[in-house]
């Protein structure tokens, strides 16, 4: 039997909040046996852009690169946000190792087309690097992944933080029966977006198509769930959609995503 | 006979100046066997504060660091300059890894006594974790280290770069015959801060005295000798002040610290 391996990403809402993403942090730290963490921080970033006069541009949720852009996300995804989470868990005694793309050629990325829409330095990932991660892990290390890539050529590629958590999940899924956990600010996907209480429990082809046909998720949640649809396709054990504390198991809502 | 390890440490002027940090790059990338770089920033996190309303101020070359300050050198140190230099490195076929102390624990510090100066988070380093080190060397991993380290209870630590270089390079004497080498943009340590053609060729402890009590060096380069006299008495090997061109040995001119 495969062993069990736990890839979590967490967004911006929890990052954003201090008091949350120590909790978090510490919980993480307890999950015992292999894990990887990855972040997002795009508020952090737009923040930061606007402080520098940098605008910050989205299309389909997705950040419009320009060189000035690639620089603060650089700077607040693996500098700031990256080298504080690790630190943190340092001091949970989770010896956590920060990542991005470039480092150890962890994730390879490819520029993405300008055709129909030039994103700018936007990478999508051509490879994960399976060895590199199992030694870290082989090694007592927890890797932390921030969202960066890099082409091989010496740019680095603003990547989805959600999508490099499913290519991880499905590199990985070769030798560990793997958990993806998509960890952000609700308790899950609501069926009303006004009622916290209006967790979905679970969420199939048939029941996506229909939430999305009457427009009940939104441009935000569309390429998420079709992650953890692309993830279950490619041999992910299970998908999770839930807020922070779904990882210590104290909160027993939250949406599970199924074939 | 113990194996040849380089330890290179840039600083601000070469990191400033893309056309030379490219050559210097790929310069060490074509350098064979285990290696190690430690690079600064500082002008960048000066110009970066400055942008943001963040002044810094410097007491003996060490930034006082705010929790405001340490939030840029963060940024600036293990986000851009960290990941930039990576990006470029697998560019040339180099595998480097990018390193904050938190990262794999890798330098632990502590927090410097507020008294007679208060440095704020500004770390002294603990310990070098050697087997983390080790291991990416035998993996063929070239460790970049920022000048980041971290407490062990979750604080990150402005940490100085030359410092760092010399205690990564007394750290790995233990194994290695380590040649610590500090690029600058000087050819050396020049006799006549105004004659680029003065460099002295080697500097002992009675010439360093000379040249400190005739007020020839001056007050950023007197740390940094006084960290190659350290590393000297610590096992190091060779220890030298040169420019970036010094690492491909097109350049015959540097200065080579003796005991």
């Amino acid at each position: 039997m495969k062993k069990k391996l736990y890839v979590i990403k967490i967004g911006g809402g929890i990052i954003d909040n201090s008091n949350g993403l120590n909790s978090f942090l510490a919980d993480f730290a307890r999950l015992s046996g292999p894990k990887i963490l990855v972040h997002g921080g795009g508020n952090a970033a737009t923040r930061l852009g606007d402080q520098l006069g940098i605008a910050t541009r989205m299309i389909n949720g997705r950040r419009i690169t320009s060189a000035e852009n690639l620089s603060v996300v650089t700077m607040v995804y693996a500098g700031m946000i990256n080298k504080t989470i690790c630190a943190e868990l340092q001091g949970n005694n989770c010896n956590a190792i920060g990542l991005s793309g470039a480092d150890a050629n962890s994730i390879l990325s490819a520029k993405r087309d300008a055709d129909p829409i030039d994103y700018g330095y936007v990478g999508d990932i051509v490879k994960v690097n399976v060895d590199a991660v199992r030694l870290f892990m082989a090694n007592n290390m927890t890797p932390v992944f921030c969202a960066i890539g890099h082409d091989g050529n010496g740019q680095l590629l603003n990547t989805n933080a959600d999508t490099i958590a499913a290519e991880i999940a499905i590199a990985m899924s070769q030798e560990y029966e793997t958990e993806l956990i998509y960890c952000f600010d609700k308790e899950g996907v609501l069926a009303d977006a006004n009622d916290e209480n209006s967790v979905i429990a679970s969420i199939n082809r048939a029941k996506y198509s229909e939430l999305k046909t009457n427009g009940i998720i939104n441009s935000g949640m569309l390429p998420k769930i079709e992650n953890c649809f692309h993830a279950l396709e490619n041999n992910v054990a299970e998908v999770i959609i839930g807020n922070a504390s779904v990882i210590n198991k104290s909160n027993k809502l939250f949406t599970k995503i199924i074939l």
